[in-house]
């Protein structure tokens, strides 16, 4: 959906744009190649941008000057491994898919996931990272959208933000890799918890309104700002930006209703992760993915003293309450306090 | 409104609670005697707090050891003066008004405009304020609450912290009392602007949904986070607080459909400020308020080299909007750049 959208507001600058669905997305290729009409985004993209199925990646990847990643963070690999023949360091690439990983003792960010999969002949390819709130059907329809391009090479970054920076997709540029994009990956969780007021106030027989648990919600919004910072902190990234749109901006996006507050206000309801996971009949939950990584990588952090027991305490109860089923508790005494 | 919330948790906490009226709260106050219910509240306050007219103040302030100040903006000058035959060091005041005075060409916080008022004799008073995301009718439902005292005497702060924290009002301290108190004034303007893209989305023909103009207000309330950084750092104060509680959490509950949000959703439909205030049936603005003793400022502030005319691109233009009466053009390409 992102990297299909993200095709609009490059049209619109005037690239020739090239869109290339993978094995997965054949249904949806095929009715943009018939109609123009991106069936999950519920929309008909502007006529002039060219589609491919995967097996014709070498028609689209003839005389490109930039690459816009579009998988999820389960395709990161697969996807390096595909554009590996074309892999160059001329060659930008700019991703839009969102997690973290942990492995060999280490929380790692999806461009560097990527990196190891690219050919070592391509030389040090630094993808470009997208942060910042933007709702891929907004984007779509040319709503005015401010996003960050995170990069660790100064003249490519600048280059690949003039190339899609336009009337309505307004581009910063920003040097914190670490911090854009452990973001970009925790929101996710965190928008999971401020859903858990709705569903607690509508278990209590109350009515959207806007006497609610508006205070809650509040309070769980800015903890989660808070602990955004130490997570960033501990990637070696910079905490503004935790602060900037990468955080505050798209955290604040993210609970308008997507997929991920449907899941927290089911659990706020009261049905437990079993109930409320089948509630959402299969759709992917970024949110359980990030949990997940940072219960692995808890432990261990704090065992090698970079992280104090005392520390994240919301993070823990959501990693408690989505991933091991404990009910609703807020720890809301032991929010904003410092190690 | 607040102050008559903030006497559920005191009251909840122990204490002896007695509210007292000023000459605008007559009905209040009336109706509170006879039945307990709250006419503006809309909702029956517990049982055992104490209502007083104003005249009868001297009977409520008999051995008092806390002074809660509920006022507005407009009438702290006047409390103070009341207040004057009982102000004493060893009395804490604690203050739940929100704004920004303009005079002698500086910027001033409510708790110094206070002190002003109250008799040289009593001591070099510092009242404590009261931030974070509060919505005066779910603190008095016992709704879950984190808030923020900030004040310059820490063993009176902590004093007081102590007697008010509870099972539901969770207090955390600060001795920011210009970023509290900036961020709390603040806050109204912007949400204001967050509000425009509710009436746009809505003036050109969208319903409410998950696909609507949230990019657009997100990138607003980052940008809102990045500028109240910035004038708290005018004041002096710690930008911190507009990243914490103080300013991220009172911005995102006071853009849960209150006044200002209405008032800014009216602007987003294109109804200009003379209509849209009319519509608005002479509730008060603290919007406007704010955003007028900021126009008064920024020139002056601006000559004195204290901040660049490039600055604060969108409190400039909510100015332009909410006084001048110019057309919405949200200027997305100065947002996010330091001077």
């Amino acid at each position: 959906m992102m990297g299909s959208a993200l095709a609009v507001p490059l049209l619109d600058r005037g690239h020739e744009v090239r869109l290339v669905g993978t094995h997965l997305d054949r249904e949806i290729v095929e009715s943009l190649k018939s109609s123009g009409v991106h069936p999950k985004l519920n929309y008909e993209l502007p006529p002039g941008i060219e589609y491919f199925f995967v097996e014709e990646l070498d028609q689209a990847m003839r005389d490109v000057e930039l690459v816009a990643l579009g998988v999820s963070s389960a395709g990161v690999r697969w996807a390096g491994q595909q554009l590996g023949p074309w892999a160059r360091r001329e060659l930008p690439i700019l991703m839009v898919a969102k997690g973290l990983e942990w492995s060999n003792g280490k929380l790692r960010v999806l461009p560097d996931v990527l990196r190891e999969e690219l050919p070592k002949s391509a030389g040090a390819i630094q993808p470009i990272a997208v942060g910042g709130p933007c709702i891929a059907g907004e984007l779509a329809r040319r709503v005015e959208t401010c996003v960050v391009f995170a990069g660790r090479e100064p003249a490519t970054l600048a280059r690949v933000a003039a190339l899609a920076n336009g009337a309505y997709y307004h581009v910063t540029t920003s040097s914190d890799l670490f911090g854009v994009e452990a973001c970009a990956a925790l929101k996710n969780a965190y928008a999971m918890g401020m859903a858990f007021g709705e569903g607690i106030h509508e278990r209590r027989g109350g009515q959207p309104s806007s006497v609610a648990l508006h205070n809650y919600e509040a309070a769980v919004f800015a903890q989660s700002v808070f602990e955004m910072q130490r997570i960033v902190r501990l990637l070696g990234g910079d905490p503004a930006s935790a602060v900037g749109l990468p955080g505050v901006g798209d955290l604040d996006v993210t609970c308008n209703g997507g997929r991920t507050g449907r899941f927290g206000k089911l659990l706020g309801l009261g049905l437990g992760v079993k109930a409320a996971t089948e509630r959402m009949q299969g759709a992917t939950l970024e949110c359980l993915e990030i949990l997940a990584v940072l219960k692995r990588a808890l432990p261990e952090l704090e065992q090698r003293r970079e992280l104090d027991g005392a520390e994240l305490p919301l993070l823990r109860h959501l990693i408690a309450v989505a991933l091991d089923d404990q009910p609703i508790a807020m720890p809301f005494d032991r929010f904003f306090k410092s190690s």
